[in-house]
């Protein structure tokens, strides 16, 4: 459930040395009830945009709390822009799958996971995500 | 020349409320050499998107360093977006202006500066750039 903050900046660099422009939200979300993602990305030359929800689990499922969806949704409404879940698996060797919002299941609790399978089976790849080449079969 | 939190949260609060998504950099450019500006909005329902540089100042002339104008623009271009710089004369009655980086003068040591009369002459009050009405005469 941790943000996982070197994830994020690792993923930040990736989508950087692409030709993304990256903003990283502030570490703490202090005095504001603006929502806001962990990542806002953009490339003029790729044509995309997004607000993306960075999560990071050592486990086989991986569980996103209500709000932090509930304002990576209103942020891209605002904004106009395509809300993505990066997920990271750790120890896998698919590092970071893609998926929207949508594809996550909901809890008893208005809290939302998603198991490594599904992840697996739904997710983008990186080079996808990214809008290059064809997506590669994450499952057999 | 200082970047002005408060001043930068307020305008982050006048935008948001005006339907605008907002996302503020960081505190600190830690660790990384990604160009950002101090805020990213947009607004889907306006077809607006900023990049936006941040200044205030309690004197008549604003000064500007070089790197931020070039991180600024840099970030602008990657991402799709237009580049915007906000400036807070305090004091005036006129509070935010809105301008473009290439209405700065640059200075002998390659940075920019922009002048009060100059400011007001050239830039934008707060309606006029969130797309809301007339531009009202603000130098007579």
């Amino acid at each position: 459930m941790s943000r996982g903050i070197q994830d994020e900046r690792s993923l930040a660099r990736l989508l950087w040395e692409r030709g993304f422009a990256v903003m990283r939200a502030p570490a703490s979300g202090a005095a504001t009830k603006m929502a806001r993602p962990d990542l806002v990305v953009g490339s003029r030359d790729r044509g995309l945009q997004f607000a993306i929800e960075v999560k990071t689990t050592r486990r086989d499922v991986l569980y996103i709390q209500g709000p932090s969806i509930a304002q990576l949704l209103e942020f891209s409404q605002r904004f106009g822009c395509q809300p993505i879940v990066a997920l990271k698996f750790k120890g896998q060797k698919q590092p970071w799958l893609f998926i929207h919002p949508y594809q996550l299941l909901t809890t008893p609790g208005l809290n939302y996971k998603i198991s490594l399978k599904d992840a697996l089976l739904k997710g983008m790849d990186f080079k996808t995500f990214i809008g290059e080449g064809e997506q590669t079969r994450l499952l057999a």
